[in-house]
């Protein structure tokens, strides 16, 4: 059902100075930029490999990732796992005990599921679906 | 010189009962289970596309991992870079500023280096030598 981790998401207080040090560090180039302001957050993210890396800033302190860093600090946040058909798996998690949310719109209009708290302790659990 | 996601580490309080969750809502299969006595752990990984997903529950409370879970809980703790030349990779991040470790051999004979703390915030940030 999982095929890959197709994106981990990164929380920073500031997205510049993230960037600059991330990409100074593991030399890492070609980041895009995205603000999803119905989320409360701005984003930079990087491929490696399969994976997009994501750094997120929360602009919203009252947002799901804004409460998260208030919580926890820095740190990875959120694994999302590529799928085919986001509806099935999505369906077939909510059998085997897990209570998924509603299908949202992620970054670059990704297709996203986020599997409810069974899992993960305090890292979110996702499905993301992979275009053909 | 990243060239995949090589594994992430979740930590738990009960491997047992971590696997038989995990397994169950994300239909994983095939756990490969390995303890590293020197690190303090007990482990369980399985194999999501190019990445493995490993559980880590540790037996001595004053290690690395022991010391995480007890400050931050259950969650992602790791998270570690495949590289092909883990000397040059390591000696490139250093030379910009990071300071990496020692390298140390981790599950399955993995050679693996630790970067400093500049980037990742909580989560430590590793790189582990992919072989040919």
């Amino acid at each position: 059902m999982l095929h890959s981790i197709h994106h981990v998401n990164f929380l920073v207080r500031n997205l510049d100075t993230a960037v600059a040090r991330w990409r100074k560090i593991l030399d890492l180039d070609c980041e895009i930029r995205e603000s999803l302001p119905g989320r409360g957050v701005d984003t930079a993210r990087f491929r490696v490999g399969v994976t997009w890396l994501v750094l997120v800033q929360p602009t919203n302190p009252d947002s799901v990732p804004g409460r998260h860093l208030e919580e926890h600090g820095e740190g990875v946040f959120l694994l999302s796992f590529g799928v085919d058909d986001l509806d099935a798996a999505a369906a077939a998690i909510d059998a085997r005990g897990a209570t998924c949310g509603a299908e949202r719109s992620g970054l670059d209009s990704w297709r996203v599921v986020d599997v409810g708290a069974a899992i993960g302790g305090s890292t979110a659990i996702q499905l993301t679906r992979v275009k053909p």
